[in-house]
Protein backbone atom coordinates (compact mmCIF):
# COMPACT_ATOMS: atom_id res chain seq x y z
CA UNK A 1 0.00 0.00 0.00
CA UNK A 2 1.34 3.74 -0.42
CA UNK A 3 0.26 5.95 1.68
CA UNK A 4 0.68 9.36 2.08
CA UNK A 5 -0.13 12.18 4.33
CA UNK A 6 -0.13 16.08 3.42
CA UNK A 7 -0.55 19.19 5.63
CA UNK A 8 -2.05 22.05 5.08
CA UNK A 9 -0.27 24.71 6.63
CA UNK A 10 -3.19 27.37 6.97
CA UNK A 11 -5.88 25.42 8.27
CA UNK A 12 -3.55 22.38 9.59
CA UNK A 13 -6.19 19.80 8.24
CA UNK A 14 -3.98 16.60 6.85
CA UNK A 15 -5.79 15.08 3.96
CA UNK A 16 -4.32 11.32 3.12
CA UNK A 17 -3.72 9.95 -0.04
CA UNK A 18 -4.51 5.80 -0.57
CA UNK A 19 -3.16 3.58 -3.20
CA UNK A 20 -2.38 0.43 -4.10
CA UNK A 21 0.30 0.70 -6.25
CA UNK A 22 1.62 2.88 -9.69
CA UNK A 23 -0.73 2.52 -12.14
CA UNK A 24 -3.61 2.26 -9.77
CA UNK A 25 -6.56 3.70 -8.42
CA UNK A 26 -6.22 6.17 -5.40
CA UNK A 27 -8.34 7.57 -2.92
CA UNK A 28 -8.19 11.48 -1.04
CA UNK A 29 -9.67 12.24 2.36
CA UNK A 30 -10.47 15.39 3.41
CA UNK A 31 -8.97 17.55 0.63
CA UNK A 32 -8.72 21.34 1.04
CA UNK A 33 -9.66 23.26 -1.90
CA UNK A 34 -6.34 25.47 -1.99
CA UNK A 35 -4.27 22.87 -2.42
CA UNK A 36 -6.21 20.98 -5.46
CA UNK A 37 -3.43 21.31 -7.97
CA UNK A 38 -0.90 19.95 -5.26
CA UNK A 39 -2.81 16.82 -4.98
CA UNK A 40 -3.47 16.77 -8.78
CA UNK A 41 0.26 17.17 -9.46
CA UNK A 42 1.24 14.04 -6.72
CA UNK A 43 -1.29 12.07 -8.28
CA UNK A 44 -0.37 12.51 -11.54
CA UNK A 45 3.36 12.20 -10.87
CA UNK A 46 2.60 9.20 -8.92
CA UNK A 47 1.22 7.49 -11.64
CA UNK A 48 -2.57 7.05 -9.52
CA UNK A 49 -5.81 7.57 -11.02
CA UNK A 50 -8.06 9.41 -8.48
CA UNK A 51 -11.27 7.51 -8.77
CA UNK A 52 -12.83 8.54 -5.33
CA UNK A 53 -12.12 11.63 -2.89
CA UNK A 54 -13.93 11.87 0.42
CA UNK A 55 -14.74 13.64 3.62
CA UNK A 56 -14.87 12.73 6.86
CA UNK A 57 -17.16 15.59 7.52
CA UNK A 58 -18.63 18.93 6.69
CA UNK A 59 -15.27 21.24 7.75
CA UNK A 60 -15.72 24.48 9.18
CA UNK A 61 -12.18 25.62 8.94
CA UNK A 62 -11.71 24.91 5.49
CA UNK A 63 -13.42 24.36 1.84
CA UNK A 64 -13.38 21.10 0.80
CA UNK A 65 -11.45 20.10 -3.22
CA UNK A 66 -14.23 17.51 -3.33
CA UNK A 67 -16.11 19.91 -6.36
CA UNK A 68 -12.64 20.92 -7.88
CA UNK A 69 -11.55 17.11 -7.73
CA UNK A 70 -14.81 16.18 -9.54
CA UNK A 71 -14.48 18.65 -12.27
CA UNK A 72 -10.77 18.19 -12.56
CA UNK A 73 -10.55 14.43 -12.63
CA UNK A 74 -14.19 13.23 -12.93
CA UNK A 75 -13.60 11.26 -9.64
CA UNK A 76 -16.05 10.28 -7.34
CA UNK A 77 -17.30 12.28 -4.41
CA UNK A 78 -18.48 10.85 -1.04
CA UNK A 79 -19.87 11.76 2.38
CA UNK A 80 -21.97 10.13 4.14
CA UNK A 81 -25.65 9.60 4.45
CA UNK A 82 -25.96 12.50 7.02
CA UNK A 83 -24.76 15.20 5.20
CA UNK A 84 -26.22 18.31 3.63
CA UNK A 85 -23.49 19.08 1.36
CA UNK A 86 -25.23 18.70 -1.90
CA UNK A 87 -22.18 18.21 -4.75
CA UNK A 88 -21.88 14.04 -3.24
CA UNK A 89 -21.83 11.25 -5.64
CA UNK A 90 -21.62 8.58 -3.14
CA UNK A 91 -23.58 8.64 0.42
CA UNK A 92 -22.37 5.81 2.72
CA UNK A 93 -24.17 4.22 5.78
CA UNK A 94 -22.35 3.07 8.78
CA UNK A 95 -20.75 -0.70 8.34
CA UNK A 96 -20.38 0.14 4.05
CA UNK A 97 -17.34 -0.36 2.75
CA UNK A 98 -15.77 1.96 0.09
CA UNK A 99 -12.97 0.18 -2.11
CA UNK A 100 -10.26 0.78 -4.31
CA UNK A 101 -8.18 -1.60 -5.76
CA UNK A 102 -8.09 -4.50 -3.03
CA UNK A 103 -7.72 -1.60 -0.16
CA UNK A 104 -10.76 -1.43 2.01
CA UNK A 105 -12.02 1.58 4.26
CA UNK A 106 -14.60 0.27 6.47
CA UNK A 107 -17.56 3.12 7.59
CA UNK A 108 -17.68 3.73 11.11
CA UNK A 109 -20.29 6.50 12.05
CA UNK A 110 -18.68 8.74 14.34
CA UNK A 111 -21.11 11.58 15.12
CA UNK A 112 -20.61 14.22 17.82
CA UNK A 113 -18.46 17.08 16.25
CA UNK A 114 -20.82 17.04 14.06
CA UNK A 115 -24.07 14.84 12.92
CA UNK A 116 -22.43 14.07 9.76
CA UNK A 117 -18.68 12.84 11.32
CA UNK A 118 -17.34 9.10 10.00
CA UNK A 119 -14.16 7.77 10.29
CA UNK A 120 -12.78 5.29 7.95
CA UNK A 121 -10.98 2.25 9.02
CA UNK A 122 -8.39 0.37 6.76
CA UNK A 123 -6.15 -2.48 8.07
CA UNK A 124 -4.02 -1.18 10.07
CA UNK A 125 -5.30 1.97 10.63
CA UNK A 126 -8.12 4.46 11.42
CA UNK A 127 -8.51 7.60 9.93
CA UNK A 128 -10.75 9.66 12.75
CA UNK A 129 -11.55 12.82 11.51
CA UNK A 130 -12.14 15.10 13.93
CA UNK A 131 -14.15 12.67 16.42
CA UNK A 132 -10.79 11.85 17.71
CA UNK A 133 -7.61 13.85 17.57
CA UNK A 134 -4.03 13.17 19.25
CA UNK A 135 -4.47 13.97 23.04
CA UNK A 136 -7.83 15.81 21.94
CA UNK A 137 -11.17 15.30 20.60
CA UNK A 138 -13.53 17.73 17.79
CA UNK A 139 -15.24 20.88 19.52
CA UNK A 140 -18.93 19.79 19.90
CA UNK A 141 -20.18 23.02 20.46
CA UNK A 142 -21.67 24.15 17.06
CA UNK A 143 -23.41 23.04 13.65
CA UNK A 144 -25.39 19.79 15.72
CA UNK A 145 -22.53 19.11 17.95
CA UNK A 146 -22.99 16.85 20.38
CA UNK A 147 -20.91 15.79 23.53
CA UNK A 148 -23.16 13.05 24.39
CA UNK A 149 -23.09 11.64 20.36
CA UNK A 150 -19.26 11.79 20.40
CA UNK A 151 -18.92 10.14 23.88
CA UNK A 152 -20.38 7.03 22.33
CA UNK A 153 -18.31 7.28 19.09
CA UNK A 154 -15.16 7.24 21.01
CA UNK A 155 -16.18 4.87 23.69
CA UNK A 156 -18.61 2.49 22.09
CA UNK A 157 -16.86 2.29 18.81
CA UNK A 158 -13.28 4.08 18.18
CA UNK A 159 -11.67 3.51 21.50
CA UNK A 160 -12.77 -0.91 21.08
CA UNK A 161 -10.71 -0.92 17.94
CA UNK A 162 -7.06 -2.79 18.98
CA UNK A 163 -5.02 -0.50 20.95
CA UNK A 164 -2.09 -1.04 17.97
CA UNK A 165 -4.07 0.75 15.68
CA UNK A 166 -2.92 3.28 13.92
CA UNK A 167 -4.77 7.42 14.73
CA UNK A 168 -4.86 9.38 11.44
CA UNK A 169 -7.01 12.78 12.14
CA UNK A 170 -7.63 15.62 10.12
CA UNK A 171 -5.80 17.76 12.47
CA UNK A 172 -3.26 18.64 14.23
CA UNK A 173 -2.59 21.88 15.84
CA UNK A 174 1.23 20.20 17.74
CA UNK A 175 2.93 18.89 14.63
CA UNK A 176 1.81 15.16 15.66
CA UNK A 177 1.28 13.23 12.74
CA UNK A 178 0.18 10.16 13.96
CA UNK A 179 -1.12 8.02 17.37
CA UNK A 180 -2.43 4.90 18.22
CA UNK A 181 -5.83 3.32 20.02
CA UNK A 182 -3.94 2.76 22.89
CA UNK A 183 -1.76 5.90 23.59
CA UNK A 184 -5.08 7.70 23.06
CA UNK A 185 -6.96 5.21 26.05
CA UNK A 186 -4.05 5.99 28.19
CA UNK A 187 -2.91 9.89 27.47
CA UNK A 188 -5.77 11.78 25.80
CA UNK A 189 -6.62 14.23 28.54
CA UNK A 190 -10.51 14.43 27.12
CA UNK A 191 -10.41 10.19 27.55
CA UNK A 192 -10.20 10.44 31.63
CA UNK A 193 -13.94 10.35 32.46
CA UNK A 194 -16.03 8.38 34.39
CA UNK A 195 -18.70 8.40 32.70
CA UNK A 196 -20.96 9.93 30.06
CA UNK A 197 -21.56 12.86 31.98
CA UNK A 198 -18.43 13.46 33.08
CA UNK A 199 -17.68 13.72 29.53
CA UNK A 200 -20.35 16.05 28.73
CA UNK A 201 -19.64 18.41 31.35
CA UNK A 202 -15.91 18.57 30.17
CA UNK A 203 -17.01 19.77 26.89
CA UNK A 204 -19.35 21.63 27.94
CA UNK A 205 -16.84 23.85 29.85
CA UNK A 206 -14.46 24.83 27.11
CA UNK A 207 -15.29 27.98 24.90
CA UNK A 208 -13.01 27.78 22.03
CA UNK A 209 -13.06 30.59 19.40
CA UNK A 210 -14.43 30.15 15.69
CA UNK A 211 -11.78 29.92 13.15
CA UNK A 212 -12.50 30.92 9.65
CA UNK A 213 -16.03 32.74 8.70
CA UNK A 214 -17.06 29.87 5.85
CA UNK A 215 -20.29 30.30 4.03
CA UNK A 216 -23.06 27.73 4.42
CA UNK A 217 -23.43 28.03 0.41
CA UNK A 218 -19.52 26.93 -0.51
CA UNK A 219 -19.97 24.21 2.44
CA UNK A 220 -22.80 22.67 1.19
CA UNK A 221 -21.27 23.61 -2.79
CA UNK A 222 -18.25 21.49 -2.14
CA UNK A 223 -16.15 24.21 -2.86
CA UNK A 224 -18.67 25.52 -6.13
CA UNK A 225 -19.21 29.16 -5.81
CA UNK A 226 -23.15 29.67 -5.06
CA UNK A 227 -25.23 30.80 -7.84
CA UNK A 228 -27.22 32.84 -5.41
CA UNK B 1 10.03 -0.67 14.61
CA UNK B 2 8.16 2.87 15.91
CA UNK B 3 8.59 5.53 14.35
CA UNK B 4 7.30 8.95 14.24
CA UNK B 5 7.65 12.41 12.33
CA UNK B 6 7.02 15.99 14.34
CA UNK B 7 6.51 19.49 12.39
CA UNK B 8 7.34 22.41 14.49
CA UNK B 9 4.82 25.18 13.43
CA UNK B 10 6.75 27.87 13.65
CA UNK B 11 10.38 26.61 11.72
CA UNK B 12 8.13 23.94 9.44
CA UNK B 13 11.00 21.78 10.86
CA UNK B 14 10.48 18.00 10.80
CA UNK B 15 11.93 15.97 13.86
CA UNK B 16 11.99 12.26 13.57
CA UNK B 17 11.73 9.53 16.34
CA UNK B 18 12.73 6.24 15.86
CA UNK B 19 12.77 3.45 18.67
CA UNK B 20 12.35 -0.78 18.53
CA UNK B 21 10.14 -1.42 20.86
CA UNK B 22 8.38 -0.19 24.06
CA UNK B 23 10.34 -0.35 26.56
CA UNK B 24 13.37 0.15 24.23
CA UNK B 25 16.18 2.65 23.30
CA UNK B 26 15.09 5.69 21.22
CA UNK B 27 16.78 8.50 19.00
CA UNK B 28 15.67 11.53 18.35
CA UNK B 29 16.57 13.65 15.29
CA UNK B 30 16.37 17.44 14.52
CA UNK B 31 14.75 18.20 17.79
CA UNK B 32 13.61 21.88 18.02
CA UNK B 33 14.40 23.67 21.39
CA UNK B 34 10.84 25.24 21.86
CA UNK B 35 9.28 21.40 21.52
CA UNK B 36 12.02 20.08 24.01
CA UNK B 37 8.70 19.45 26.65
CA UNK B 38 6.46 17.58 24.07
CA UNK B 39 8.99 15.46 22.67
CA UNK B 40 10.21 14.18 26.45
CA UNK B 41 6.14 13.79 27.07
CA UNK B 42 6.12 11.88 24.02
CA UNK B 43 9.26 9.59 24.70
CA UNK B 44 7.82 9.29 28.39
CA UNK B 45 4.58 8.21 27.26
CA UNK B 46 6.04 5.76 24.51
CA UNK B 47 7.94 4.21 27.29
CA UNK B 48 11.04 4.75 25.59
CA UNK B 49 14.96 5.60 27.17
CA UNK B 50 16.47 8.99 24.74
CA UNK B 51 19.90 7.50 24.22
CA UNK B 52 20.84 9.55 21.54
CA UNK B 53 19.60 13.11 19.91
CA UNK B 54 21.09 13.79 16.59
CA UNK B 55 20.94 17.13 14.13
CA UNK B 56 21.56 16.52 10.41
CA UNK B 57 23.65 19.80 10.60
CA UNK B 58 24.00 23.16 12.49
CA UNK B 59 20.21 24.60 11.62
CA UNK B 60 20.17 28.56 10.96
CA UNK B 61 15.93 28.26 10.93
CA UNK B 62 15.83 27.03 14.67
CA UNK B 63 17.34 26.44 17.94
CA UNK B 64 18.20 22.72 18.37
CA UNK B 65 17.01 21.08 21.59
CA UNK B 66 20.51 18.79 21.69
CA UNK B 67 21.79 20.65 24.46
CA UNK B 68 18.29 21.09 26.83
CA UNK B 69 17.59 17.03 25.96
CA UNK B 70 21.11 16.32 27.38
CA UNK B 71 20.53 18.05 30.33
CA UNK B 72 17.07 16.59 31.36
CA UNK B 73 17.78 13.01 29.83
CA UNK B 74 21.09 12.59 29.93
CA UNK B 75 21.40 11.47 26.93
CA UNK B 76 24.45 11.44 23.87
CA UNK B 77 24.33 14.66 22.00
CA UNK B 78 25.81 13.78 18.17
CA UNK B 79 26.65 15.66 15.26
CA UNK B 80 29.04 15.19 12.57
CA UNK B 81 32.83 15.96 12.83
CA UNK B 82 32.73 18.94 10.57
CA UNK B 83 30.20 21.10 13.36
CA UNK B 84 31.58 23.84 14.95
CA UNK B 85 29.31 23.49 17.83
CA UNK B 86 30.35 22.56 21.35
CA UNK B 87 28.06 20.37 23.21
CA UNK B 88 28.24 17.81 21.17
CA UNK B 89 29.45 14.10 22.91
CA UNK B 90 29.64 12.04 19.91
CA UNK B 91 31.24 13.39 16.88
CA UNK B 92 30.60 11.13 13.88
CA UNK B 93 32.43 10.44 10.15
CA UNK B 94 31.57 10.03 6.63
CA UNK B 95 30.13 6.03 6.69
CA UNK B 96 30.17 5.55 10.64
CA UNK B 97 26.69 3.81 12.07
CA UNK B 98 24.60 5.00 15.08
CA UNK B 99 22.81 2.55 16.84
CA UNK B 100 20.20 2.12 19.12
CA UNK B 101 19.00 -1.73 20.23
CA UNK B 102 19.13 -3.36 16.64
CA UNK B 103 18.03 -0.48 14.66
CA UNK B 104 21.68 1.01 12.67
CA UNK B 105 21.72 4.56 10.83
CA UNK B 106 24.62 4.61 8.63
CA UNK B 107 26.03 8.12 8.47
CA UNK B 108 26.31 9.72 4.82
CA UNK B 109 28.64 13.01 4.99
CA UNK B 110 26.40 15.21 2.42
CA UNK B 111 27.74 18.59 2.47
CA UNK B 112 26.96 21.43 0.62
CA UNK B 113 23.60 23.31 2.56
CA UNK B 114 26.38 23.57 4.87
CA UNK B 115 29.83 22.13 5.62
CA UNK B 116 28.23 19.85 8.64
CA UNK B 117 25.42 18.36 6.41
CA UNK B 118 25.01 15.11 6.65
CA UNK B 119 22.10 12.19 5.64
CA UNK B 120 21.19 9.17 7.57
CA UNK B 121 20.03 6.01 6.20
CA UNK B 122 18.14 3.56 8.00
CA UNK B 123 16.90 0.24 6.18
CA UNK B 124 13.91 1.97 3.98
CA UNK B 125 14.55 5.66 4.41
CA UNK B 126 17.00 8.29 4.30
CA UNK B 127 17.29 11.10 6.56
CA UNK B 128 18.30 14.05 4.44
CA UNK B 129 18.12 16.87 6.29
CA UNK B 130 18.31 19.83 4.04
CA UNK B 131 20.61 18.19 1.57
CA UNK B 132 17.58 16.91 -0.39
CA UNK B 133 14.27 18.30 0.43
CA UNK B 134 10.77 17.40 -1.22
CA UNK B 135 11.23 18.98 -5.34
CA UNK B 136 13.63 21.00 -3.48
CA UNK B 137 16.85 21.42 -2.49
CA UNK B 138 18.88 23.02 0.83
CA UNK B 139 20.03 26.65 -0.02
CA UNK B 140 23.83 27.16 -0.29
CA UNK B 141 24.63 30.49 -0.03
CA UNK B 142 25.20 30.93 2.94
CA UNK B 143 27.23 29.70 6.43
CA UNK B 144 29.83 27.96 3.96
CA UNK B 145 27.24 26.70 1.67
CA UNK B 146 28.67 25.34 -1.83
CA UNK B 147 26.96 24.23 -4.60
CA UNK B 148 29.10 21.80 -6.22
CA UNK B 149 29.79 19.37 -3.22
CA UNK B 150 26.02 19.80 -3.01
CA UNK B 151 25.65 18.43 -6.46
CA UNK B 152 28.58 15.48 -5.52
CA UNK B 153 26.05 15.00 -2.23
CA UNK B 154 23.01 14.43 -4.29
CA UNK B 155 24.44 12.85 -7.26
CA UNK B 156 27.08 11.06 -6.27
CA UNK B 157 25.53 9.86 -2.79
CA UNK B 158 21.61 10.41 -2.84
CA UNK B 159 20.41 9.97 -5.70
CA UNK B 160 22.19 6.49 -5.76
CA UNK B 161 20.09 4.73 -3.14
CA UNK B 162 17.44 2.27 -4.41
CA UNK B 163 14.86 4.16 -6.33
CA UNK B 164 12.59 2.97 -3.61
CA UNK B 165 13.93 4.74 -0.73
CA UNK B 166 11.73 6.69 1.27
CA UNK B 167 13.12 10.25 1.77
CA UNK B 168 12.48 12.28 5.63
CA UNK B 169 13.28 15.45 4.84
CA UNK B 170 14.34 17.83 7.41
CA UNK B 171 11.85 20.67 6.33
CA UNK B 172 8.21 20.85 4.51
CA UNK B 173 7.31 24.30 3.28
CA UNK B 174 4.15 22.75 1.41
CA UNK B 175 2.61 19.92 3.82
CA UNK B 176 3.66 17.21 2.13
CA UNK B 177 5.52 14.54 4.57
CA UNK B 178 7.78 11.88 2.62
CA UNK B 179 8.75 11.44 -0.60
CA UNK B 180 11.44 8.78 -2.69
CA UNK B 181 14.48 8.84 -4.38
CA UNK B 182 12.69 7.89 -7.72
CA UNK B 183 10.04 10.88 -7.07
CA UNK B 184 12.86 12.97 -6.62
CA UNK B 185 15.03 11.77 -9.59
CA UNK B 186 11.80 12.50 -11.68
CA UNK B 187 9.96 15.96 -10.27
CA UNK B 188 12.11 18.01 -8.28
CA UNK B 189 12.64 20.47 -9.95
CA UNK B 190 16.44 21.42 -9.21
CA UNK B 191 17.60 17.89 -10.08
CA UNK B 192 16.82 18.20 -13.71
CA UNK B 193 20.08 19.40 -15.01
CA UNK B 194 22.98 18.67 -17.33
CA UNK B 195 25.89 18.95 -15.10
CA UNK B 196 27.64 20.32 -12.19
CA UNK B 197 27.90 23.61 -13.47
CA UNK B 198 24.26 23.38 -14.31
CA UNK B 199 23.23 22.93 -10.86
CA UNK B 200 25.92 25.41 -9.44
CA UNK B 201 24.31 28.49 -11.74
CA UNK B 202 20.75 27.47 -10.95
CA UNK B 203 21.44 27.75 -7.13
CA UNK B 204 23.34 31.16 -7.64
CA UNK B 205 20.31 32.17 -9.89
CA UNK B 206 18.30 32.02 -6.01
CA UNK B 207 18.38 34.84 -3.61
CA UNK B 208 16.47 33.98 -0.51
CA UNK B 209 15.58 35.80 2.70
CA UNK B 210 17.17 35.13 6.00
CA UNK B 211 14.47 33.72 7.76
CA UNK B 212 15.64 33.94 11.77
CA UNK B 213 18.47 35.94 13.44
CA UNK B 214 19.67 33.12 15.49
CA UNK B 215 23.22 34.14 17.27
CA UNK B 216 25.95 32.05 16.66
CA UNK B 217 26.68 31.16 19.97
CA UNK B 218 23.11 29.85 21.03
CA UNK B 219 23.86 27.55 17.59
CA UNK B 220 27.60 26.85 18.85
CA UNK B 221 26.45 26.09 22.54
CA UNK B 222 23.04 23.85 21.21
CA UNK B 223 20.58 25.97 22.80
CA UNK B 224 22.21 26.74 25.83
CA UNK B 225 22.84 30.55 26.82
CA UNK B 226 26.03 32.00 26.02
CA UNK B 227 27.99 32.77 29.27
CA UNK B 228 29.50 35.79 27.43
Amino acid sequence: MIFGQILDPQSFTYTYVVAKRPGGEALLIDPVLENTKQYVSLIDQLDFKLVIAVDTHTHDDHITALGALRGLTNCATAMGEMTKADCVSVRFSDNDKLRIDDIHLQILYTPGHTEDSYSFLMADRVFTGDTLLIRDTGRTDFHNGDPAAQYDSLFGKLLKLPTETLVFPAHDYNGMTVSTIGEEMRYNPRLQVADKQAYIDLMHSHNEPYSRDLTASAKRSCGYKSAA
